[in-house]
């Protein structure tokens, strides 16, 4: 068996913002163990009056957008204002064992290295309650941990996106102009979920057409039928290369965001949000106890196998297999 | 308590067609009484092995898109050719207590009238395993029954074209040219999900912009990478004003489902599909025995209200509400 701290430690240690034991903590998070899944809850229920306070930002984009390099500005931004900042982003194809950490630390190399930031990457394939309920443990960790900004990085892939709006208080679209990618983001259904969009590497040759592919985008989302035109989300451009970019961009995020607050939005779709969360982890803790339950990993390739042939019906699998799981639970 | 057949009398009213035990069944199926859904389940064993024979085809495309016109008129066609046709749509704005059949019954009013064809329409809020499950139960009842053609009708949304994809062979889109639809079947994702598009409604002065539409989505769908080009989908302009325009239709539709056959690419879609039942089966299952749960019933709405307002952690109340259920189970 694994070397497990205390609950003791653990919360200390992360209350404390120690890095080795918040480290040893996302370890402990990512295990499979049953053991470990009950010390995770434990620690998440004494955690919790300690979360809730950073800014959730989730920032979505296909790949090439150039979403390392602008969360890596960003971050180096806010810690340069003292402020400290987490970034949690999924690795679509890397599992635990691979050790996908090492490869993100070298793509935020600059941040990395920040004392005030704290970067983790989850491997996406391997937790029993899926990547989406992993993060949001994530999230009230570093919270717990003090963090004041909270960054959560997805790959534009539709249902990531709006897995990421049900975490996050604000979300970031990074589009680039002419790759076709305004279209993508429309057709993925991504456009609605956005707060903001950032046409990104609007510098040199491609200054134009991020500007024309700011109007097309402003054109799409004032065909949408908000109740308040508040909520509607900005389309900006923007390169790194300007001078302290990140600057007048933050200045943009934080009135958008004090409207929200003001407005009482956050808050309400924290609460929304809340209700959402509980809901999956029902939902996952149901799935795990019985697709995990051994007599139904014993029995289900079969059922599997002639449900696929046709002899049996889908509905007929699922309840012998429910029968089996009820009676014996 | 409501009068019901014996599972006998409804199994031999369904396998022969008579109107009045399928509709009896059908009634039995919208139930929400455990003992009907015990029957209900009884019924769809006995009737698998009747089942499976027909073509299951979705239409979708936004309101306005003229779906009834055209199911309506593709219907006729088919029974003009002796072919039985059951169309099943839901109705989001009805419950069963609506009586939302006659609403359906006036808008197809010639089909409804067609002793080989059967139209039925489903409130969409009421069951308990979600309206996807009722509809594959109804597919069921319906194959039992000797209808050749099944037609599936959803109201665009994204989400609603995703499940009837998962439970047909074959997924039509109509679109309308000029009206942003060629744009919102992009944004909803439902672009990778249709076998065939059909720009509706293309005559008159709609007949030049109708070919752009034709245009612009073949442009789209060009840039999307399949493996076999075969099933890239084809966009067609359509117009139920010319003369006998679905017998060509129905030529264009059958060339691609004979390809969809031959490759044996529906036997196999067929085959996931049953394993995508099985599995939804389960978690519907699992969820309906959680959450109708008198324990959990009792104690769901003082969670929520704590959850809510960040009293309690979403995953620690779903913890308790999991030990309640499972310690009386």
């Amino acid at each position: 068996l694994k070397k497990r701290l205390s609950k003791q430690a653990y919360l200390k240690g992360i209350i404390e913002n120690n890095p080795t034991v918040i480290s040893k903590a996302i370890t402990l998070f990512e295990s499979s163990l049953p053991q470990d899944a009950d010390l995770t809850n434990e620690l998440l229920q004494e955690l919790y009056p300690h979360s809730g306070k950073s800014l959730r930002l989730g920032i979505s984009g296909i790949p090439g957008a150039g979403k390392s390099t602008f969360i890596e500005g960003l971050g180096k931004y806010l810690t340069s204002l003292n402020q400290k900042v987490a970034v949690l982003t999924t690795d679509p194809s890397s599992t635990i064992s691979k050790g996908s950490i090492l490869g993100d630390k070298t793509r935020m190399e600059s941040l990395a290295t920040d004392p005030l930031a704290l970067i983790r990457t989850s491997p996406s394939q391997t937790y029993l309650g899926g990547v989406t309920m992993h993060t949001r443990k994530l999230i009230l960790l570093c919270e717990a941990a003090g963090y004041d900004m909270v960054m959560i990085e997805t790959v534009g892939t539709g249902q990531s996106e709006s897995d990421v709006k049900q975490m996050t208080d604000f979300l970031i679209l990074l589009v680039l102009a002419g790759t076709g990618d305004e279209l993508q983001g429309m057709k993925k259904g991504i456009a609605e979920l956005a707060d903001l969009f950032i046409v990104n590497k609007a510098d040199g040759d491609n200054l134009a057409s991020s500007m024309h592919a700011q109007q097309e985008l402003q054109h799409v989302l004032s065909l949408s039928t908000l109740k308040d035109p508040e909520l509607r989300p900005e389309v900006i451009v923007f390169s790194s290369l300007a001078s302290d970019p990140f600057s007048s961009l933050w200045h943009t995020i934080e009135n958008k965001l004090n409207y929200l607050k003001k407005s009482g939005f956050l808050d309400n779709q924290r609460k929304k949000q809340n209700i959402v969360w509980m809901n999956e982890a029902i939902k996952n803790q149901l799935l795990t106890s019985f697709y995990e339950h051994p007599l139904i990993k014993g029995s289900l390739g079969e059922m599997q196998r002639q449900v696929s042939e046709g002899k049996l019906s889908g509905i007929g699998a699922a309840e012998e297999l429910i029968k089996i799981f009820k009676s014996n639970n």
